[in-house]
């Protein structure tokens, strides 16, 4: 998506030769007019398959997910990272590594809003190491639901997840792929 | 706003006398199309202000301040509940006593993201306490931005913190106001 990865260029800043700023558009301060690009764009390439319920985790893939909503009319689940009292009775759960933060936490999605009707499409903001990606479609087959596919806003391509998810067989379909970055030269994206 | 109303009284579950669950649309799963009448709302009520800058927090807050910045055209920043290495420099923080989790934490916002001249609208799902808009709005504070006001969708009316806002002038526009609560007799809005 080439207005996503101009933007990236633009005002995406890398740090060392794995971490790469973005929350001045995407996981901070959050420009909708981009969203709408990106949910339209995820819309586009899912057009054929009937998917039910998007699913997403707190807390940067919320946004993103909720834009993209319009464009395929169904409602957005969010994965919790936290029990909390507000979510009563029976949960499904997956154990997610953080890499960012440094420890292993559980997701939970209530078992009322995810079922074996359901065609579920994932967005987040980053594929990495994919240990959130792998968490989020354990849930969904616990569920009984069908896994449609992945709908990434950047993925980095150095690190193994996007690799490991088609590896699998699951869809993984990433608006920016980033191969290479440096703080000298940048960015560089996958054809 | 009554479209709100009536989905409480169809769907929204009382525990006890002073937990609403709406997990079925607001806050776990979302409703995209109630947002959007949400969104709508939300902008005729602060229309004649010149808002550039929503701020919410995450998590629950994210969903309805993005698809309502779409009708104010402007950014959205979320603050964020923990310091992570992919925000660097210089943050607004403050202090949020969760009465939910039962913790005391830190909120922070990029210096970057809230200025001098920014005129800021907080979103966020429901108001009890106050303690988390009391955290926003001191970031506002910090930042030298104009805060001008808080859209809530669901206000606890039995709960201090609207009062204590709306004493302190900061303009609170609450979209459903609960009143009072049973499991018995279900909710009572304020007219």
């Amino acid at each position: 998506m080439e207005l996503l990865k101009e933007r990236i260029r633009k005002d995406g800043k890398v740090r060392g030769t794995d971490v790469l700023k973005v929350d001045s558009f995407l996981n901070h301060q959050m420009d909708i007019e981009l969203f709408e690009e990106i949910g339209k764009e995820f819309a586009r390439r899912f057009e054929d398959e009937k998917i039910t319920k998007i699913l997403t985790i707190e807390a940067s893939g919320i946004g993103i997910a909720c834009i993209a909503a319009r464009y395929f009319h169904v409602p957005v689940v969010f994965a919790k990272k936290n029990q909390t009292k507000n979510i009563a009775g029976d949960v499904y759960t997956s154990k997610v590594e953080s890499f960012t933060h440094g420890r292993v936490y559980d997701i939970i999605v209530s078992k009322d809003y995810l079922g074996p009707d359901d065609k579920v499409l994932i967005i987040d903001d980053f594929l990495a190491n994919g240990a959130a990606l792998m968490g989020l479609s354990q849930l969904v087959k616990d569920a009984g639901a069908t896994l449609v596919g992945c709908g990434i806003v950047i993925e980095k391509g150095f690190q193994p997840g996007g690799k490991m998810l088609r590896d699998k067989g699951v869809r993984v379909e990433s608006l920016a792929i980033v191969d290479a970055m440096s703080e000298e030269n940048g960015v560089t994206f996958r054809d």
